[in-house]
């Protein structure tokens, strides 16, 4: 039978400011990327997402990040590599401590925003991330950009890398995401948004813009939840993908 | 034969700006106080001074303090339970994830400035921090103010507590400490800061301003780092100390 | 004609992070309190906050916090003299200058969160605000707490003071605000706050909690805008005033 | 007669964190870029070294930099036109109300670090800036490297703009500096640093790193002050250039 993973970028309420709707997200993800303080997240409002995620039995990742709040950590930044080293394992840390006092732990690091993108193809960059992720714990899953070097960069220095495809995301046919800037690089349609995962959880394929059918191999699928119209689109996908009989399962969950 | 732990806060710089002589007072101490961030002390600081630390023996403490880092933790505030437990716990775990990678581990706890006066005497956040240390790992030690009510209440709550003197501050009669304002209220001749430090390791007691003598239940001596002058009170102290007889071995080792 | 100001705090969103609705209170209120990056507001979402009041004639003032982002200024801070005075004058600048590219300027300060509640009565703090404000420009107009001593601390250092009541909260019957975590403290109903509130501008009274009449000297209404709620409220309380012929007009329009 | 001006970037300390002798340096300099607490210095800090330089008659830019604090501002990042454009107008809008209090005023501005290496060719940061500074006030000065197109553009916006030259660092035959990371991309010796800027005022030229002598348009010379040795160096090229008839005079003094 197919299954899959869903995950969700959670924990990114800053003191007296909300975004998005965790306990909504918590009933559909099996995956939560929890901000770990840097670009988002305040120990409290991370320790109670935790725990909502925890009392679900929803896997948790470190969702680490730049240190730019402001900007969400969104803007490219070239720290050294002491920094980033530095920057990722006390993130990864403050995230495994407040976890443990949930009843839970970290199974997993999915770097956010800037970040993400910036290791995607700058080898430092991602060279950084992986020696902080294998100094603190070889065993964390690293769960990354389908085709990214980055992939195979993890995957030879040791470490076990899950891919991820975005499900509201239109894609080039060669299987890079269609800049955001552009029309149509956003997948607005509920229904549009749950037949095409339907199709790369059953077929591991999905149409890009150009009408070609590229295959994508991706054991996650992220979901937005930052607005209430992304998390009535998980909804939809969440039913859809289980009325079809795939099983939703998280990624890691045999560690440790 | 008697022995002695000597403690300092230490991992206080923070991005280009320096404190204190870390490597000169880890030559020097037992237990380091390291800073997690929130008051003092940048990751990747942090980290290079967990591995001197580590490759000299010396035991490694969290330094948790409240989150402004502009007033150095040394400004009253009244966080909120919810915020302060959140703030310990995430301390606490990004220094431990930063010293496993350095080869050692978090084995106390001292709060800093403000929120160490505080908790001396405020049970309300007093309680918030046992909580947050329990959760995190009851086997961890608390560094505490000899004499203050939050011994005992760390205690009654199940927790190891060890007591501290400062080897440069004078004492009232009633084991308080002479208030920072007024004359007479920091020891500066290493000479007599070495006597008096001998005295309490030996006899237990040491000479309050009014010169009566009182006993003071200490099980480590904590010296300041970060001047010149400080470094060369400790190295008085240390030789001091040795030169009587008095073994220097941290309080903590044994635990994990 | 009976007049009076309404004020409102504003441009409080942080990053991606947004609080209230500023365009809907902007369409309602004569005088907007801005952050000023210490408790909330960042330069670019200050700068289109500016402009939108800017173009609608609103006045400005100065909603200067202490520097405590993650607690919104809202918990109590000792902050120094010297670091309370400069932090004042900061914020004053910074609102200055972008109020002065928004085309439009800053005509008062009012002192946020747990800042305005210490100062109401702590004079130290109180000295520290006024000798800011009276540094960057004595013209400025104090916005304060009607009947709090910093009143008429204030006046007495020579700034001019404008006192505001509170739209959606109840009175004890010595003119204190209820407090928040009492039943009753906060004032739902639209048209129970309308009735309220043209009473106070008619009359100059107010029904306290025992149901006694008591006077409240006071030239502004303060009206939250952080919730759908709030903006109702202020909607509906600004047609009622204005079907009553209470023209609604700044306080602070002729300075400069 | 020949003159010329020495600046220098001062108010750089942060909280309990001390960097450079701002004393010593404004007995030195003509014009101080004080920092303006994005990537260091804090209100208080800032304050009292502006009423020091107030004291001397030393004349005070805004070095404005990326809110980067832990970086120091050395650190590339891409804030979009609105935040930078915001981030500069409240950096010099906050130094302004301060300058104001100390009984002086904000005569130019000063990119510091990354943000200056940035703008010297990327146009549209470039143009951000330039915009936030003629939005503030049209009169104030730009000091910038000589040589980068970021002059003329400027320039061409209408900006009075200085250009300076740095005294402890070698330059290339085609006049942009020696790479930081090359050996003898810093001269050490205060003689030699004094001889070569008495030959760039006299002359108006400097000698390269491979012996020839280029022409470089400086009206200012840039002396670093964060270490004792760079105090000294500051002491000997300033009594140089006096010996030899050299004024020493702000760049701007006659605005506003």
């Amino acid at each position: 039978m197919a299954h899959i993973d869903l995950n969700s970028d959670l924990g990114e309420s800053f003191g007296p400011w909300r975004m998005g709707d965790d306990a909504a997200m918590l009933d559909i993800v099996t995956s939560a990327n929890i901000a770990c303080g840097f670009h988002a997240g305040d120990p409290a409002g991370i320790l109670a997402t935790l725990r909502a995620a925890a009392a679900r039995g929803v896997s948790i990742g470190a969702h680490v990040g730049y240190r730019d709040l402001v900007g969400f950590g969104r803007r490219n930044m070239n720290p050294s590599s002491a920094e980033l080293v530095g920057d990722t394992i006390y993130q990864i840390g403050a995230l495994q401590a407040l976890a443990h006092v949930a009843g839970t732990k970290v199974r997993y690091v999915k770097p956010h925003g800037a970040l993400y993108n910036t290791i995607a193809h700058d080898a430092r960059q991602g060279a950084d991330v992986i020696e902080a992720i294998r100094a603190v714990d070889p065993g964390l899953v690293v769960l990354a950009l389908a085709g990214a070097p980055f992939v195979e960069q993890a995957r030879s220095a040791g470490l076990a890398v899950v891919c991820e495809a975005f499900a509201d995301r239109a894609y080039n046919a060669d299987g890079s995401l269609v800049d955001r800037r552009l029309p149509g690089a956003v997948v607005h349609d509920p229904a549009e948004v749950a037949a095409r995962m339907l199709k790369l959880v059953t077929d591991g394929t999905i149409v890009a813009v150009d009408g070609s059918e590229i295959a994508l191999d991706a054991q996650s699928i992220c979901i937005h939840g930052d607005t209430p119209a992304s998390v009535e689109i998980a909804r939809v996908l969440r039913a859809k993908l289980a009325s079809q009989g795939v099983s939703l399962v998280p990624f890691a969950t045999s560690h440790g």
